[in-house]
Formats: C-alpha cells, structure tokens, sequence
C-alpha cells in the first residue's frame, strides 16, 4: 500500500466541507482506493465488472435447480444485455466483460476425482489475470455456473473444517432434498481428497471449479496492477479465501462488495477480516453485488476529488 | 398502496432470467416503488434530492462544534456544487433542490420558549408540501443546519421518553463538554415544555426546527402525489417520527436510506419499523445517506424494467 498517497488523501479530506469522519466508510474506501491505486487523489473512471462463467462436473449429483445448460443461456443472456448485471452496469455506468472458461468442458465430478489437473488450473488462473490486462482503476469480479455454490461450500470446507451443513446453502434455491445432495456432494469430495487438501493452490485444482481460479488469478494480477478489487458473493469470495490461506495479505486490495444471503458468507468475510459494503439479501451472483458496491465507491471518490474546501467555499471551520 | 401494481410486479419478478428471490430487498423495493407510486413497473426517471435548511436559536448553548454563520455558508456552498450531496447527486444523476426556511430568522431556543408558534410550524408545512411540486418520481429528504441534531434529540425524548443521553450524539462531532451541554439543553427543553408534548405536531412546533416540519410537509405532500420517499439519517427521521406518532400508517411509503453513525439512530429505526437500506458509518445529514441509497433503489427499478425474461432470452427455467 501506498502510504504517501493515503496521506495525500488524508490531508485533502480534513480541508473538505464537512464535519472530519462524517462520511463514514467512504472516507476510508477513498484511502484504501489511494493505497492501492498508488496515486491521490485516487480515480474511478474506468470501473470495470468481469464475470468468469465456469462448469461443473459435480452438478451430476444433482446439487442444483437449474440445469447446466443454464450457462451457455445466460452468457447469451449477459451477450444480449438481458441479465441482472447487465441492467446494473448500465444504470451505474460500469464497463462488463464476461469470460467463458471452457464452459463446454466442465470440471470433473469433485466426488470422484479432481476438477482439474494442476496444469488446466495454473492455464485457468493465467487466462484470469490476462482478463484485466484492458485496464481499468477498479475491478469487480463475479461469476456464474450451475453447480458453483457447491464447489465454493467444498472450499470452505477444506480451508476451514467444520461440517458440510455448516458452509453449504441453497443456492439458487434447492429444496430439502437438494439441499442433502450438496451436503453429501461436499462431504464426498471432503473425502475423496481428504489426503491433498492441505496446500490452498492444490484445494483449488482438485475442487474447482475454472471461474474460482480465474478469479484469483484476476485478484493477483489486479494486485501487480495497482487496481484495487471488489469481491462479489458466496462463489468470488472462495477465490480471495484460497489466496488469503496462502498469505493473509495477498488480498489486502480487495474489498467485500457485498454480505451474501447464501448463509455461510458471514462466516467466510469473518474469517477474511473483511466487512461487506452492502448487506441486501441478495444471493444472485454474477458480479451483482460487487457492482452495487462500485457505484457507492465511485460516489466516494467523486466526493474526495470535487468537494470543495472551507478556503475555497468560505466556510467556517469548527469551534476551536 | 397499489396492491394490483404489487401483483404485477410480482408476476413479471417471477418471469425474469434470475432464481426467485436472489435479489433480496432490490425485489422488495421495486415493489414498495410500484405500491406507492400506483403503477407497474414503477419508474425512478426523475429522482430528487431536496435539502431543506434551517436556523436554531438553541445554537446560543452551545451545542454544536460548528457556528451558526455556516448556515448560509453552506447553501452557498450548495448553490456552487462544493459539498457532498453534489458530488452524489452528480454521480448518480439525481436532482437537487436546496431550500431556505428563513436561515436569517433563526428559531427560538427551545430551552427557554416554543421554536415556533404553531401558525409558522403550518406554515412551514405547507411551504415544505409545496417544495416538490415540480415533479419527481423518488424523493430524498435531507437537511442542514446547525443544531439540529440537538432539536432531533428532543423530538425523540419527547416522543419516546427515556434520559436525553439516549437521544443526544456527537452531532457535526462536539467534544465531552458539548456533549453535556447538549444533554442539558435537551433536558432543559422537555422540561420547559412537557405539559404541551402530548401532541405530536404541538411537540414538532414547540422544539422545532423549521426544516423538520417542512420534511414533514413534504413526506405528507409526497404520499398524496404518489411519490415514493427515502429519508435520510437522524434529523430526517424525525420528521418521520412526529409524523409516524400521528399515526403509523403516515409514513408507509418511506424507506430508511441509511443508518446513521448519530448513536440513536438503530433506537429511532426499531420503533418507526425501518431497516436502513446502508450502513456505511455516515453522519453528515445534507441527504447524503438518502441519496446513495436511491442510487440502489434507481438500479432496482432498471433490473426490474430492462432484465429479459426466461422466454425471451431462452434460458431454462429451473428443473421441475
């Protein structure tokens, strides 16, 4: 982080017209902006929402509502502008790019084998921090893939501990009985790769899926960038999770966009040391959540840039 | 509110390329939009910021860190686009209206006599009904003047009884000796006026100020034009306190834009029923809480508009 620039910031916000600390976090989302952009005051002109959309072997087990033919739809349906993300991106002026991970070639079923090779998944992460490469000052990441609130739950699961019930959910809304299919899917690929789960690049290949390893990769590559990111959801969150059980700081630059209802991601964004910007009930994915949060992140940063100061508005400062 | 613009809001919802439900309050918003605006889908086209100041005599004990004279310094900080709630309003393409309630004429101190005599109090009403007459379909309250939230900490304690230290917070941020002589003036008001506090609206013109019954004119004008209202933080809410203690059902087309960082702010929420839509530590007033929130409630409406439904964009809907 970029302490000078924080000060920078700092300096700026104590001259602006208003009480010192009366916006709250939004003074301090301008400084982490500042530590991270590496310059003050910080910029967000060109945010940008990507979505990585992967597919899963273990829907098989029959862990979702939805069939996995939802994926190729709905990244038509991202395509022809007719998705959630789409209408948000729009009504907040947000640059959108989605990427298709090889959704034609799921991962592996996790109760069986391992999703991918170290190889596929190292390419997969690769491809993540190539997706940045366009620029942008700030970066949303979502996903979307049938069967990926599993994947995530087997994640957490294995950085964690604890039992299946504990980190799965329902998704885009299984019933009881599918919610006991992602419970036994994720206790499974506990099992089955029990022996393997103590290294987080080797929990990430063996339990999937591509969208959560081009999303560390993209959490990486942001890094090196200088553009601080903004996590989406349950699923996005997983991709910070692996980084963070490598080394804590690696996502320092990363805000929670959002508190998922997929009930588990308290407890996660807890565990991160994170507290999520909004907190609506909302358990969409595909970026949604961590695009609301930018809008409120572009309105920090134009308060920070064009406020104007006591000396410039001729206002008093306080009382001595 | 307009039960048959719920139902269809609710028909098409259900229609849209997105698990039921998965958007969490932006789905109850759409359809609190359409229940008080009368119509299905609702619009938030032309969203409105209005700022209502005032002038406190009460300021003369020393209850707030900042002068009085920053009353007129600040509307004209507004009128030159310098303070926050410009930046917001820009950046989130709201209109914004400031209004004056006779800053030069400020209020009497409400330790010693009645704010205003109940002739000014309607009056001030009726100027605030008139204030949105042009035109808006989503309003936001808010308010700026030095002092107010020492007059808001009155109508609390008036209406809900309880120690002034319940109801007094650090304001603009007054240290522990203007915290005291904040709690001392609101207990010296409640005692100057308990025999008169039964009636809400004899409690609004008794501890004023003028620009908490003009928010109240303008939430009463709004409900009879069919315009959906987001209050802001501590001030604004007792507009909708006084209002609400006429009768509950006063303030049903309002929602709760933030929680404010004014401690009491959680207390006064719980009992007029709001959950706050963000809770980002804020505590500037100026509408600003109020504002960020109708840039979620503007991006709800165009997911609710502009999504494709399942049929158009071919997606499947979920398995049987």
């Amino acid at each position: 982080p970029d302490e000078a620039a924080v000060e920078a910031v700092r300096l700026r916000e104590r001259q602006l017209t208003k009480p010192a600390g009366s916006l709250g976090r939004l003074e301090w989302l301008v400084e982490w902006l500042a530590a991270w952009q590496g310059k003050a005051p910080p910029t967000v002109d060109r945010p940008l929402v990507c979505v990585f959309a992967g597919s899963h072997g273990v829907t098989a087990k029959g862990v979702s509502a939805y069939p996995s033919d939802v994926n190729r739809q709905m990244l038509e349906n991202f395509a022809a502008g007719g998705a959630a993300i789409n209408q948000i991106c729009a009504s907040l002026g947000l640059g959108f790019k989605v990427f298709d991970l090889a959704l034609d070639m799921p991962t592996n079923d996790i109760t069986e084998r391992e999703a991918m090779d170290e190889r596929s998944c190292v390419a997969t992460m690769a491809f993540g921090m190539e997706a940045i490469a366009g620029g942008t000052d700030l970066l949303a990441i979502g996903e979307m893939g049938i069967g990926n609130t599993t994947v995530a739950a087997a994640i957490y699961a294995a950085l964690y501990g604890g039992p299946a019930e504990h980190w799965v959910g329902r998704g885009t809304g299984v019933d009881d009985e599918g919610f006991r299919r992602k419970v036994a899917a994720v206790e499974a690929a506990i099992a089955r790769h029990r022996e393997h789960l103590n290294d987080p690049l080797e929990t990430l290949s063996r339990l999937g899926g591509r969208e959560v390893a081009a999303m560390a990769g993209a959490i990486l590559a942001a890094r090196l960038q200088k553009i601080p990111v903004v996590l989406d959801g349950y699923v996005a969150t997983a991709a910070a999770a692996i980084l963070h059980a490598i080394h804590p700081s690696t996502i320092d630059h990363c805000v929670a966009g959002h508190l998922s209802a997929e009930g588990a991601h308290q407890d996660v964004l807890a565990r991160l040391g994170k507290i999520p910007l909004l907190a609506l009930g909302m358990r969409l994915g595909e970026g949604s959540g961590a695009a609301l949060a930018v809008g409120l992140i572009k309105s920090a940063a134009a308060i920070h840039r064009d406020m104007a100061t006591f000396a410039q508005a001729g206002v008093s400062e306080r009382l001595a």
